[in-house]
């Protein structure tokens, strides 16, 4: 029989499933320029020109046992890490070398490398709700255990007074997501100072380490020249995990990395216990021929501004309409307020008007919605009749 | 501090580190030529032309968000899968369609998503020694306990009656690997009959079930025409991982697929939870640029004709310096009985001769010593006067 362990996953993805193929059915039937599909971060925007330039000069420049063959070491090409350490210190002032870089399949991989390697069974890792679902999952694969520290709903920045009340001795790691899926929020230097501060507090309080796992598929995807802060300047025991999946808009190839800083505590176990998780797991090394593409596109970026005009039309077309939001900074994602209590009603009732969008239940987070706007351009003008009728129907509905 | 459950990998990984290191230390003092490195399992011919070829043409006719973006379902293209499921049909007479394949992120992940979708917390998988090491890691990620079914160090085949034994109403799974490594032994159909009509009497008698996890990277390196059987057509509750590897030279690149077969027990949700096993890991999805590629070139292989040239040139001047071993079929292995009994010590005199080889302690069998062939055939042909006076050596220290 199938694992008993796995029954519930695959009674629960039904649900998300029958989501997708109702996406796939509506299309069939009412042409798929008349569904607006919000409901995956997919990225829309293609890698730039770049990346296949790269892929063919490597191809031709380099040697082929080199670049498909594996890798002297788990965490991948010396050089490349060297490349990504250079960039990381250019841009951010830190002091990394290629001995702080583990190449990782993507930043889904690096997250269950970095749990594996920082978190025991049994132990506890907080997350900021809302927050991407899977993380659940990755700490379940290592025994743990992901808490969800509930949502400060004004702002959306991290709820630190809650964090702090729940942090135990069993608390080894809190991860952090900015700019943030589902709300597209950035958290600012002063959170991220504060939770450094909150965080050191507790690890002297308690006699223990407390990791910040930091997750940054969305770096790059900030407006406004709003700032990022890099947070292993402010904290030392942080893990960044990163992926070129949106920067680069290359996510089918699994392709990524993590940062250990040398100042975190018990460096030299750390990083070596990364490594051979990376192997252990099963990821053995990132994809070597894409490895050598990230490291020659360390500079390149994929069309933000096509995002950025989205994320515009969007935030003023829905709160025109009468919807409520976090302005998002970055990210692709609007989390709306559902104008009902109940999100998953909500959910169901823009269906009705060709409106795919994912209830924040799925995010540990009721009542709200999130609204992917990696779309065309026209999907989003296209579907504000259809948000404006559905807005009007639930006015006429309460009334 | 680093998570207490990574410490014995990283305390047992220095040896291995270690050894790489001695290597490298070895190859700058002596000279490359002058070290004989047979400790690895990387394959020293190139990827075949195709490859590369390939690779230009999908970057040149499919669509850029098609080639790197997310797939559709976490199992991989449709077509691609198609194109796996023909292929294999096409060579087994097998009925499989893409509903039977999963592509996954080289067989070390395919392995993980098997067991993680067919294997409970606290049950037992069965593997014969010897083996390939990291199978018992795979099986500790997921709560699941490997044990060692003892060699028969006659033929190195299964040996069936000691499995028989140690099979109880705990044992999930069972994994065989041929062609084998360490020992380029390939199972005979005699074999594979066998071993089927043993797994079925013990799954009747015991109202479990038993399944083989079947794995493959060598399946294309057999000589002398030799036949691996496709074990789906002796036994249902077969799961195939295979990885491109080895018969595309592609190691680095992390591409392979499993298979689950239609007649498999709770086949529909044995594939959903092997499907959302490939996410919940973080494998997310097999490489896309490299899925299409491996498609494009299902009928190519790399140059098998040199490993069968080192095969008979390490088996003919070994055996005719006064070693013993069993004459391997398949796979890049010769598996040697240490002329001591301490293979580790064993190895470590090879050394003294600038030979590097793993002791068999390694893979479960202790005695023996793993010799991988998969390097250029100069180094075989230079390191024979040294195997000879090591054997001269060891003969002089017993008399």
């Amino acid at each position: 029989m199938t694992a008993k362990s796995m029954m519930p996953y695959v009674e629960g993805n039904s649900a998300i499933r029958a989501m997708f193929e109702e996406g796939a059915r509506m299309a069939a039937l009412y042409g798929k320029e008349n569904v607006y599909d919000f409901s995956l971060g997919n990225p829309s925007v293609p890698a730039p020109d770049e990346v296949n330039q790269a892929i063919h000069d490597i191809l031709e420049e380099e040697h082929t046992l080199l670049v498909h063959g594996y890798n002297q070491s788990n965490s991948g090409y010396e050089d490349v890490r060297r490349t990504v350490a250079e960039h990381l210190n250019e841009l951010h002032g830190t002091n990394f070398t290629s001995e702080n870089i583990i190449m990782t399949v993507g930043a889904a991989s690096g997250l269950n490398v970095a749990i594996k390697a920082l978190v025991d069974p049994g132990e506890e890792i907080l997350a900021f709700a809302p927050y991407f679902v899977e993380y659940g999952n990755y700490a379940k694969n290592h025994g743990a255990q992901l808490r969800a520290v509930p949502a400060d709903t004004v702002t959306f920045q991290p709820n630190l007074d809650a964090m702090k009340e729940m942090i135990t001795a069993k608390t080894r790691a809190v991860i952090i997501n900015s700019p943030n899926n589902p709300t597209g929020v950035v958290y600012s230097e002063d959170t991220i100072k504060k939770l450094a501060a909150a965080l050191k507090e507790k690890q002297e309080e308690l006699g223990t380490e407390i990791y910040i796992i930091s997750d940054e598929p969305y770096r790059e995807l900030a407006y406004d020249g709003v700032n990022v802060p890099y947070v292993t300047k402010y904290y030392d025991n942080t893990v960044v995990g990163y992926s070129w999946s949106k920067s680069l808009s290359l996510p089918g190839e699994r392709i990524g990395y993590l940062v250990f800083p040398s100042e975190m505590a018990d460096f030299d176990n750390a990083i070596q216990a990364a490594n051979i998780a990376n192997r252990v797991l099963g990821y053995v090394n990132a994809p070597t021929l894409i490895q050598r593409t990230a490291a020659r596109c360390i500079k390149c970026k994929a069309d933000i501004e096509a995002y950025d005009r989205n994320r515009k039309a969007l935030y003023e077309g829905l709160t025109d309409a009468g919807y409520e939001c976090v302005f998002p900074e970055g990210a692709f994602y609007l989390f709306v307020k559902s104008p009902i209590d109940d999100d998953v009603e909500f959910c169901a009732k823009a269906k009705e008007h060709h409106i795919l969008v994912v209830p924040g239940k799925s995010f540990a987070c009721p009542g709200y919605v999130r609204i992917a706007y990696c779309v065309s351009h026209d999907t989003i003008v296209n579907s504000m009749p259809a948000f404006a009728e559905l807005m009007k129907e639930i006015k006429e509905d309460k009334e």
